[in-house]
C-alpha cells in the first residue's frame, strides 16, 4: 500500500507575502496606555489645539477620543494632554511636553519596526520563492 | 480672568509602562497567511505528527486548527503542512521543509522584535519618570 501526501486545498493564485506588525503600550497595572489611534489623536490635538476638532479630523467619536485621552493621562506618570478651564476663549486642549516626547518616541519605534519588517518580509519572500 | 489647566482625572496609582508588539503575515491577495497561533500550531504538529493532537495540546478546536493550516497552505507558494492519505497507520500530518523554514524565520523575527521592544520600553519608562 502506498502513502500519498497532499495539501488540504489545490493550488490557487498566490499573492505576495507581507510581514506586518504593530505596537502598543500597556500599563502593568492593567489596561492600554497608548495605541496607534492614541498617537494619531495626540498629533492632531497638538496641531489643532482642540479635542473635538482632532476627533472630527480622525473620524473618531468624541466619546472615543475622550476615552483614549483619559486612558493615557491616567496611565502615564503625568498627563499627556491638558484642558484649559475658563479664560476668554474657554476650552482649548493642549499636548504637554511629556506628550510630545511620547509622540516622538512612539514614532521612532514605529520607524524601527517598519525597518525590521521590511528586511524580514524580504526573507519570507525569498524562502517562499525558493521552495515553490 | 485666569486660565487653569487640569487633566481629566485625578492622579491614581500608576503601573509601569510596557511596550508590546506583535507580528503576522498577510497575503497581498487578501487574508492572513500566518499568525502567532499558526506558528505555535506548526511547531506542535512538527513535534507530534498529528493535527488533532497538536490542536488538543494548544486548546484549539479541531476546526480552528484546520482553518489555520488551510489558510497558510493556501497563501504560501507551497504547503507548510501535508497530510498522509492511506498507509497502514493512516492519517499523519507533517510539516514540510518550507514549513520548518517559516517557523525558524518567524521565531527569529519575534526575537528581534522583543529586543527592540525591550530597548524602547526602557526609553518610555525613562521619559515617563523624568516628567512625573
Amino acid at each position: 500500500m502506498t502513502t500519498r501526501r497532499k495539501s488540504a486545498r489545490p493550488a490557487a493564485p498566490k499573492g505576495d507575502l507581507l510581514l506586518r506588525g504593530r505596537i502598543w503600550i500597556e500599563s502593568s497595572a492593567g489596561g492600554m496606555a497608548l495605541t496607534d489611534a492614541g498617537v494619531d489623536l495626540l498629533e492632531q490635538i497638538d496641531a489643532l489645539g482642540s479635542l473635538s476638532e482632532a476627533a472630527r479630523r480622525l473620524h473618531f467619536s468624541y466619546r472615543r477620543a475622550w476615552m483614549l485621552i483619559d486612558a493615557m493621562n491616567h496611565r502615564f506618570a503625568a498627563p499627556l494632554v491638558t484642558t484649559a478651564v475658563g479664560g476668554k476663549r474657554g476650552g482649548g486642549t493642549r499636548v504637554t511636553e511629556l506628550g510630545r516626547l511620547v509622540i516622538r518616541t512612539y514614532r521612532d519605534v514605529q520607524v524601527r519596526l517598519e525597518h525590521l519588517l521590511g528586511e524580514e518580509s524580504a526573507a519570507f519572500r525569498r524562502i517562499n520563492r525558493s521552495t515553490s
